[in-house]
């Protein structure tokens, strides 16, 4: 093969800078979760295909990368299927292991197998790459890394308090008070009170489905799908004041204690919005906004409770999550409820680049550089250069006599801000001949002096 | 589902603790490999199966974890494959990506694709997982870490020189000079050079190969499959005396000058040892055995001069690395020569366990409880939570007023150092019961006075 190589589509590499920048977002998040009392866990990026599949239904059991069981796999392949091209259903049988596609439900998978080794209740955070045989498109890859937090063994809402003081935390370091963005809560007792309010508990996932694409198709819209989905026109009617809320947080509030008088579990969701917006009020927000909408339906396969998103103008969500009170259930472990949160670092990645909010990240990289001048000053830079490191100072010497436009040139292009000479002259002198690539300017420093510059 | 979930053969979870171990060994690696002036690169986990396949040898193919195209993928798959139900033959059309089985082969990939952007020599390095469809055993794991830094574009054995001093820095630091290890150096060129003296230029990887299992077999049974493999008696008898070296290194060059007097390559494969020892002899070495091994011989397809292995008495191999001529060849950019060393985290983890030498990890976890005595106290003791965080103390509440048992049985099993006590004695002095749970002393103390604790 000599074609030009190439990576699978929806996938990336990582340079040195695009590393730096990566780090620099898992760094922030990770200092913060781990304030919060989170502790980190990995589980395996292969999870047996029973593990993963029916999890999130249908579409999401099409989104899994398979992994083709190793060996002679067509000799316990299903013959029914094979005969038949029946891709599906040839699956299960050469297919035993499979990529994750999101870390919830290995994290899932792994509580109920450790439950006798955890302390519950049980913080826990992983970043790890996420597969997902999704239609690539910008901002969306097939492998993409999730930072999630999630409190398992706890329905204290000071947990959803937690995470959103979490979420204000990394964003107010990353964003730096320069961008403006919105937390978002919900709670899916409201939207299950508001299908039972209006007479239509049975539509409540059509329902929501159609609210949740408000911002996208607008008020009528929404109306005219409910409507096509055989929603009463008189339940209709009074859904449309949920469209037209201000941004008033007790208004609304009201307002849905009014709307929800008759449902019990839409009043349970009330009371909850309220101690959560309570706790978070008193305590402050240092550069969210936080608000109620009604309207956030995400991740209604498996929260029970509180949702959360986050959102920066013309973006799409960058942060989201939810409460959930049967994720375990799956796996045999009942009435455990969870909540968590998942910072999506490949979109952060990009708003923060798209607002130039990234810091300088000079001394990642090589801080000096010692030029090689030939077999005599390079048996004589050697040792120095050793001392330096030695003391912590990231350094090289060029690896060969080149011509020293091209050792200025690498040392220009690796970003290195100080390049060392040393002809007869220095070696005579004991001294150094220092250049600030940055300044231009040139000093004559001892070792010694070159090292004190790093402290 | 119900049954007791489970993870696939060979793969494994990290719990808390091990995460923490782990991380601990990858800043190490890293800040060592950043001192040298290496860069961090990721590849991703997918390549192209054309990619991975044909680059070490039909045994390599075999041991990498094939992705099932995603869809109706039997719609393209290779009919008569199909009929035949030839798995081997069939998988290239049902399969269009792998996992990674290394991260040499990604990297040289990666160097190819991104040629005009990187400037040469380039340092890099790179720690991700890699999937080997190996049978699990102890210590051999099917998905595992490396930790890879390789330099491409320079055949400078200065390179040589800084690894090996990489490898020393390392495991000076991690093994703190209570473990003894061997750092083993060798040359292809000088194993080339054995089979063109004794006149088996033919069977140079025969020799190579029975060589390598000295340690295992002894001497007898290397001589013994040489015969086997038809390697000439007069020629093993000029072999011997290799397999008889005493560990002096100017006796065993000498020898070999000797020996390998009519090999040209032979002759550059001395050279290139004595002046890779002079270097690393001249600068020192901290706690590193380092010793010519003439018999090491790993990584034959590939290395083409220098071949470095480190190990700890009665361990595997715990790193590897070695000079390759041509790695980006097979992807069409030809004579650039390249020389790495990879740490297998996962060996490096279990010696590290095994002979106790891990740090506590103390900081990394939860530092501040604070127990929940119920609603009033719990109000109280938020904002005072909150102002702990932002000092950058680790710290909890307990989300609940469970029994206090309950509360400090949480607090060891998270290893939490202090533990806060608020009634209503402490709301009214305005000061905190603070319970050190390592000498079991109780003081108190203002929020101010705790914080400062942690400075």
């Amino acid at each position: 093969m000599s074609n030009k190589p190439s990576i699978p589509k929806g996938t990336r590499d990582f340079s040195p800078i695009e590393m730096a920048r990566r780090n620099y977002i898992f760094d922030t998040i990770k200092k913060v979760y781990k304030k919060y009392g989170f502790q980190q866990i990995e589980t395996p990026a292969m999870e047996n295909l029973s593990t993963l599949f029916g999890s999130g239904g249908d579409e999401s059991d099409k989104l899994i990368f398979k992994i083709l069981n190793s060996g002679d796999y067509l000799s316990k392949a299903d013959g029914k299927a094979l005969e038949e091209k029946n891709s599906t259903g040839l699956t299960k049988s050469i297919a035993e292991k499979a990529l994750h596609y999101d870390l919830t439900v290995p994290f899932a998978r792994y509580v109920v197998q450790n439950q006798n080794e955890i302390t519950f209740p049980f913080r826990r955070f992983q970043i790890q790459p996420v597969w997902r045989a999704d239609r690539p498109q910008k901002g969306r890859y097939r492998e993409f890394y999730q930072c999630d937090a999630d409190i398992i063994g706890s329905d204290s809402l000071l947990n959803e308090v937690d995470l959103i003081k979490i979420i204000d935390d990394v964003f107010t370091e990353l964003f730096q008070g320069k961008l403006n963005y919105t937390v978002s809560i919900n709670n899916r007792k409201v939207l299950a009170g508001i299908a039972e309010a209006i007479g239509e508990t049975d539509k409540l996932i059509d329902i929501t489905v159609a609210i949740d694409k408000l911002d996208k198709i607008g008020v009528d819209k929404v109306l005219e799908e409910l409507q096509f989905k055989g929603v009463d026109i008189k339940a209709l009617t009074k859904l449309r004041p949920l469209f037209e809320l201000k941004d008033d947080l007790n208004e609304n509030l009201k307002f849905l204690e009014n709307l929800l008088s008759t449902s019990e579990i839409g009043k349970k969701g009330i009371e909850e919005l309220r101690t959560v917006f309570n706790y978070v009020n008193q305590l402050g927000l240092k550069t969210s906004n936080l608000k109620l909408d009604v309207t956030l339906a995400r991740g209604l396969g498996y929260y029970t409770g509180t949702i959360i998103e986050v959102k920066v103008d013309n973006f799409p969500s960058i942060t989201g999550g939810g409460r959930y009170d049967d994720l375990t259930g799956k796996f045999g472990l009942k009435d455990v409820s969870g909540v968590g949160i998942s910072f999506g670092a490949d979109r952060i990645y990009d708003v923060l680049l798209d607002n130039n909010l990234y810091p300088e990240f000079k001394g990642d990289s090589t801080q000096v550089l010692f030029i090689n001048f030939g077999d005599k000053e390079q048996d004589y830079c050697l040792p120095l250069l050793f001392q330096l490191r030695d003391a912590g100072v990231n350094a090289e010497i060029y690896p060969e006599a080149a011509k020293m436009k091209k050792q200025m040139t690498f040392a220009n292009n690796k970003n290195i801000k100080y390049v060392v000479m040393v002809g007869s002259d220095e070696m005579e002198a004991g001294k150094l001949t220092v250049k600030n690539m940055e300044s231009g300017e040139q000093e004559s420093l001892t070792i010694e002096e070159l090292i004190t510059l790093f402290k």
